[in-house]
């Protein structure tokens, strides 16, 4: 299954993604993805240091600043 | 809805963009926006620090360079 | 109206362009640009800390390391 | 072989990538891989300073943000 | 005259070309460019703070990574 | 000769690769390239501060986070 693939899989379910920029790492439900990795998070929440900091809702995320997406089922944060 | 989608209905709207670079965040009322995420803003004033700094008027914004979208009225700044 | 389309609309008045890098800004007439936003400006002058600190004449700026464009007309420096 | 064929060539077995942003190198079992070199990594863990740091499990990587893919097993870490 | 033609144009002629990564300045003579602003420079110079550091001699520049291109004999370093 | 040609045509020497992140320099035996820039290299040994720090054996680059290549006979390191 193509990387792209894998994303549009986790449509609906909860993911983390680490961005460029000042590193953030946000969570939130992934509600859509294109062929560019732009994503669409709803109910998303900032995280600085393992810690929620910031409550965002909805938020569009430019996919080439995207360093990795993690579905948060498959992981232990 | 995909990603661009999402901010094609924000147009004449108020948004929170964080930008590459040094990091500083624009808010504004998007007017257009593109395939790339090229958005141009009108009335935008840059934060930083979480404080309106500086009064910037009409600005493009290179899609590439944008981390991410917030539309201002679905959230608590 | 395109983001693309405002800054041609732009061309022959006077900009002002932050860059990724060494986040120089640089103002200068705008001569041309591109659907990749790539811009060729005239009499560029760089401005770090809000000052004119070198003289760069004619300069060809890469789109993708464009951060923002801002008309000087339509903003206070 | 062109690059993107030593990528596929790799699928299966294990590799080293290094990524931009706060400069973490994952390890993982290569799930796939498409043309822009977009990466579905699984059984992934976070390297920081030699040292396995962070169990990622399955984790999908954006291509513009990887630096360099080391095969394992060709080299010493 | 586009962006891109500004450039083809100083073939043959000397160049600055401002680089992302540890901020380098090269100094050289343009042998060839393409759509992608990638550049062939010959006897070409790596500058650090005003001062010809290391000749590199014939190097390959990726069009993406440029900041800016100034022809030398159009300005005053 | 375009740029990418010049880089075809140095497959089977050694080159110099500056990459962004975290500014590592490698060296190594091109064994292919392709439009993008992106590169199979082989015997490629990490250079940091000009020293040779880690050999990396086999190494596929991603062409957008190359700074420079550097044919290694035409230059002197």
């Amino acid at each position: 299954m193509f990387p792209n693939k894998k994303v549009q899989k986790l449509i609906g379910s909860r993911v983390l993604v680490e961005m460029k920029g000042d590193q953030a790492i946000l969570e939130g439900v992934l509600k859509s993805s294109d062929d560019y990795m732009n994503l669409h998070l709803d109910e998303s929440v900032e995280i600085v240091d393992g810690e929620r900091k910031r409550s965002l809702g909805s938020v569009v995320l430019r996919g080439n600043n995207i360093i990795l997406i993690i579905p948060v089922d498959e992981q232990s944060v």
